[in-house]
């Protein structure tokens, strides 16, 4: 299918700036000639990962931990940035070790995901993990993450607990689901 | 399950702002002593709806839309900021009615979902829509979203599509998938 050009970007600022982010504002030509100013997170360039961990044949393991945005705790599935010169399959095995107190020997390539594109460049790129090893590496985290081992024959409570929300751990979910069924 | 407490919120600020977001510093202490500063986007306290429409009884509706974080083109279900005033069913409506020139009689909630609820407070309503009659009303879209119809049973497809990767689409496309298997 021929698309669309992409709109001419006139000019970019950035308009704000704090110790983590940084917002930009860009200015728009579409190619019907209408220019419009957006705003967008300007990218780190760091991808992201997350990982449906398998601890046996049935058994996903989850991670409860605290969300700064909703001020409350959030069940999902392992997931971090990835850090300068790492491959993604590489950053996955070192957030398993973190979070979770595991590597994998196998992780297989889901789909990568974006998140709100019209604001964030970012790109999540998620594994289903198997034949899992004990090893730990220290996170960064506040406090330890609760682990929260789930029965995949049970998906669909998980889908109902109301604090399994975050849109692409559901999207990872369901794709594992998918996969399995192939 | 007996859950942690909450961190308690020591201190809060808006640390940079632009002409439509704020970034909010928040200095919290976790129940375990350890003190941190997170950052977060201030909510706008709107939430927001995705509605995945049925044009028949096998074809769905979706759009492509310009995506500035991304700078490209992409693939998703319609969808958009609640009003103030609005409940999320008439915000369904009238986004469809915005972006593909329908309104529903039937809107069936599939779930709410969140994103990076480590950083946003904002959820978004999914719905299935369904029994659509033509309606159009004016959009604030700098330019028409293409309108591309999909069949349900090329799923797999859809999933494969290069610009088909925001996970709360993947989420709406595969939950509807398994509400319809119930």
């Amino acid at each position: 299918m021929a698309h669309k050009p992409v709109p001419e970007i006139l000019t970019r600022q950035i308009v704000a700036t704090s110790r983590l982010l940084r917002i930009e504002a860009v200015d728009l030509r579409f190619s019907n000639g209408v220019e419009r100013q957006f705003e967008r997170m300007a990218s780190s360039g760091r991808g992201a990962v997350m990982i449906v961990p398998f601890i046996d044949d049935e058994t996903l393991m989850l991670v409860r931990e605290y969300a700064a945005g909703l001020h409350n705790y959030q069940l999902g599935f392992p997931k971090g940035l990835i850090d300068p010169g790492e491959t993604p399959e590489e950053a996955a095995n070192r957030e398993l070790k973190e979070e979770i107190g595991f590597g994998a020997k196998q992780l297989i390539p889901l789909k990568s995901v974006t998140m709100a594109p019209q604001f964030f460049a970012a790109t999540m790129h998620i594994f289903i993990a198997r034949d899992l090893y004990p090893e730990s590496l220290p996170g960064d985290e506040p406090e330890p993450l609760e682990q929260v081992p789930w029965l995949l024959s049970k998906a669909d409570a998980l889908l109902e607990q109301e604090d399994f929300t975050e849109a692409r751990s559901i999207a990872a979910l369901l794709m594992t689901l998918r996969e399995l069924n192939k």
